[in-house]
């Protein structure tokens, strides 16, 4: 369940007039921002994206950039792009500052095929060239293979599954773990072409079979990079949820807290299921994640991600 | 320019009825089915076949497989499918009599990258897989590695391109190819994540430093599957005009003719660029296409690829 409270209904025009209001004179009114973009889901920030230019021959993104700062600017400007575009920009800042493959595996495991082509439409609009041909270029070897397999994929997403095929791909699946060979081509190849019905009926069975989860046996195993990126895209499959709230545990946990993180997460899952990952995170770590949130983060940037939480004005 | 002369309007009720009354009584009046069928577009195919389930309760697909038979009845059920969900079908039964991919790769090739996904999506609503999964189940090594990315590719599709990267890349393939490392994991991503624009670029610029073709240098190697497929998706992305005069060509010469290229390349060409294809075939062998054909088919078989070819009644 979403998290963030939008109202059935607005009128762009007029939240366009209190955006408009709140950048002029002196300073800004951060609070009549939040106001607005804080309780609007993705249509409706995109009617008022329109209504504001077609008002104020303005870009309204534009202009909240030059107004604003820090983590409370990155935080509005994810927000108010498309979803599709927001997780664009967010693919190509992963793969500019290679080494983390986090947000590419979140991207291409946890959105539906449609929605994974959306963004992959999107990053070509924008940086005129595709998803997996920036990727290629900038990873290499067996990651470079799971990562660009991961992201170009299409899945089936129909419920069908072929439990004679579960049983023999986790024991594929078991055997390369055992062999140490967790960049067999097969393995490769059950991750990134299998729907996630069918993954989830191979996991499953794997753990039936050999009493272990698959993502545990993995973690037994001295970390690389390929590794990672499997392991991050068994459990984005397996159950993003619970992958979210380790996230978010993690970025909280941090010293110095990683803001780019918490922001991702909130804005990514406010309008889909952030309530379920507030749950989780409560039940694992027996403080609200609002709680946690609020200790963390301060002023205006603290405020916006409150209301997408679900906090009441 | 495509071949098939189609009328500006049509109307899909008389044309169903005129379909209707060629399959009742004793035997099917083909020549009413050529009729219509050789001349109405994709679009009014569609409409037809709306129209008659609608008139007749029937599905027109259906009855049609039921009254014809042979050469003649597999050209028509090819012609009736929607384009993509044609090329669905094209490509299921390519994977399943592996060994040529030759349909895999001009469909993964020659088609633009949102045509290549309807392909994909009707792929997914036939056969509840996906065709990468499919495919990569029924292929391994380093054939799977470039038939997956080919399939997979969501080009950009723009004209700009990168003169440098033209350049560093026409090098990479040059070095692969003096080294006989064809299956380099870099030939593989360039062929499969570079915009088309940028490859022929590529091309261009290996031609300029050495002289010599690309698809001439791989055909001077001995012939395995990987090479095939390289050279076959090369050509695709070159100039798949004149691949296609060369398919016909040896469908043509073979003895006994293969209808099934034949077929193939007449229906899913006459409403794009047949005639561009014809006007090759011509140059290439001071003949012209239709007259190869009418000398190597027969019967409704033969009417119904002279008509698709432009052929007046």
């Amino acid at each position: 369940m979403a998290s963030l409270i939008a109202p059935a209904s607005h009128v762009p025009n007029e939240d366009a007039e209190v955006l408009l209001k709140a950048c002029k004179g002196w300073g800004t009114n951060e609070k009549a921002l939040i106001s607005i973009l804080g309780h609007r889901n993705a249509a409706q920030r995109k009617q008022i994206r329109l209504a504001y230019a077609e008002l104020f021959q303005e870009d309204l993104v534009k202009r909240l950039e030059s107004e604003l700062s820090g983590d409370f600017e990155k935080a509005v400007y994810r927000l108010l792009l498309d979803p599709e575009d927001r997780d664009a920009v967010l693919a190509n800042v992963a793969i500019r500052k290679s080494g983390d493959y986090h947000v590419i595996v979140e991207i291409a495991c946890v959105l539906s095929s449609e929605e994974l082509l959306a963004v992959r439409r999107a990053y070509k609009a924008r940086y005129k060239h595709s998803l997996e041909e920036d990727l290629a270029a900038h990873t290499s070897g067996d990651t470079r293979k799971l990562l660009v397999g991961l992201v170009t994929a299409f899945r089936y997403e129909g419920d069908e599954i072929n439990v004679r095929l579960a049983n023999s791909e986790a024991d594929i699946l078991r055997d390369a773990i055992k062999d140490k060979a967790f960049n067999h081509e097969e393995v490769i190849r059950i991750v990134t072409t299998r729907s996630k019905a069918q993954l989830m009926a191979t996991f499953n069975r794997y753990r039936d079979d050999h009493g272990s989860y698959i993502t545990k046996d993995l973690l037994d195993e001295p970390a690389d990079e390929f590794k990672t990126v499997l392991r991050t895209s068994i459990r984005c499959i397996n159950n993003h949820k619970k992958y979210y709230e380790k996230i978010l545990r993690n970025a909280i946990r941090k010293v110095g807290t990683d803001e780019d993180a918490l922001t991702r997460v909130i804005v990514t899952r406010a309008e889909r299921d952030l309530n379920d990952i507030k749950e989780l995170y409560y039940k694992r770590n027996s403080v609200p994640l609002e709680q946690a949130v609020a200790k963390d983060t301060s002023g205006d940037y603290k405020d916006l991600l409150l209301a997408l939480l679900g906090k009441e004005d």
